[in-house]
């Protein structure tokens, strides 16, 4: 899927974006290490943490996309940003660390690609991984259900197909256990407290709901958000402090190279 | 539910169960802080954790049970333990933070219990809980099949009874935001590897499973505990290296008094 990713729209609800890094971050046990890869960096909001926890470090950011790695030599001009795809690239050294927060999700065939990221690292080295596992929640089911219920069905056939159901958290440690002297798996849903339906649009705009709306333009893709946003309603109760909750769940990893 | 709770039991499995209250800890935006209690504090592993955090304030533990308690006098000899419940406890003075590492899941009504925590912070202090959601997980769902299917159903009847399903995440939030400035809830699953069958027995023994085997004795013990380990062995599937897998969901809460 060709597109670039908008790094305005994605920073909108940062505090909340960057928590999931920090999380991941925080299981790292992690002393001093040498080259530290920042693997679709986006806008440089995780490869800011990584700097800030390895002072030491050489960390450098990877991304497929042009306006995230402008966004991100803005915000830390000392840190080394560089094009590129996780099923693609390479390192002129092993890392100590690969850190790929919110992005593997869009990556095919994890059965190679995982086992491609352990053999990048240096023997102890670690792979930390966060992907959405938000598929079944009304937010991304509703996404679909409009699609094939409007005048855009034809033109939106194929945008379900840009991210995969994950797989089991079992299928993760099976595929990674043999390589690895220590397999850490984790799924945390996040309850995100929002200022009612329309920033549950605004929040999947800047990632999932992009292939369901890149294609579509003028009147037409504001008549799908409308739908959208109806069909978002029937499953986001207000709250007691007038807000809704969005219970976003994303699935944790983290494997040390043996 | 009159009950003592084995501190040597509940440690086999130290380094695992000290991880939810670490990332518990975590997400507290909480400096220098006074009076910080830690509700439930069994063996002393996390009032350990509220000492290291919190060098400056003055730390206290509470707990149900004497052979807990003994544990941790022994194990943190400068920190003042008391014993008491969750529903009955007073201070003297406003605490900064309650923090409540897998204890209120056995404790009921909660409507009345979480706003009476908060009624006993001083305003801008936080109430921390985290418990067990894991009721419907294979390895609670095997105590109670295995309990209505043998020779002790009758003596057996009210185990499962010594712990409700929890809320929803929505529930606790509509709970407590009318007297919160912020309320925080996720809930993780961790996977944790474990040497087979025998050590998800082994690890259920410390806590879950105590109702259901305290009832029991000599060779009626071990025969429940044999079916329930062959029930397990229908769920839990033996991994790549050999292990096991067991799930363990649990719900995190973080409320800030207003």
């Amino acid at each position: 899927m060709a597109q670039d990713w908008n790094a305005r729209q994605y920073l909108k609800f940062e505090d909340e974006r960057t928590r999931p890094p920090r999380d991941l971050l925080a299981q790292l046990p992690l002393d001093a290490p040498g080259l530290c890869v920042d693997l679709g960096c986006g806008p440089g909001n995780s490869t800011e943490l990584l700097v800030a926890r390895f002072p030491g470090a050489q960390v450098m950011g990877i991304d497929t996309s042009p306006d995230m790695l402008a966004s991100a030599r803005a915000r830390l001009p000392s840190v080394r940003f560089e094009a590129g795809d996780a099923s693609h690239f390479t390192l002129e050294q092993p890392a100590d660390l690969i850190f790929a927060n919110a992005v593997l999700q869009w990556v095919p065939d994890h059965a190679r690609l995982f086992p491609r990221l352990l053999s990048l690292l240096a023997p102890g080295g670690f792979l930390a991984v966060q992907m959405p596992d938000n598929l079944d929640e009304p937010s991304h089911a509703a996404m679909r259900e409009t699609a094939h219920n409007g005048p855009w069905a034809d033109k939106l056939a194929g945008a379900a197909g840009a991210r995969s159901p994950l797989p089991s958290a079992e299928h993760y440690y099976d595929l990674l256990i043999p390589h690895a002297a220590r397999v850490d798996i984790w799924r945390t849903t996040y309850q995100h407290p929002l200022e009612g339906i329309p920033a549950i649009v605004e929040w999947v705009k800047g990632t999932g709901l992009r292939p369901f709306i890149d294609p579509l333009d003028g009147e037409e893709r504001d008549a799908f958000l409308a739908a959208y946003a109806e069909r978002l309603a029937r499953h986001y109760r207000i709250r007691a402090d007038g807000k809704v909750l969005l219970a976003f769940p994303r699935l944790f990893l983290v494997a040390q190279r043996a």
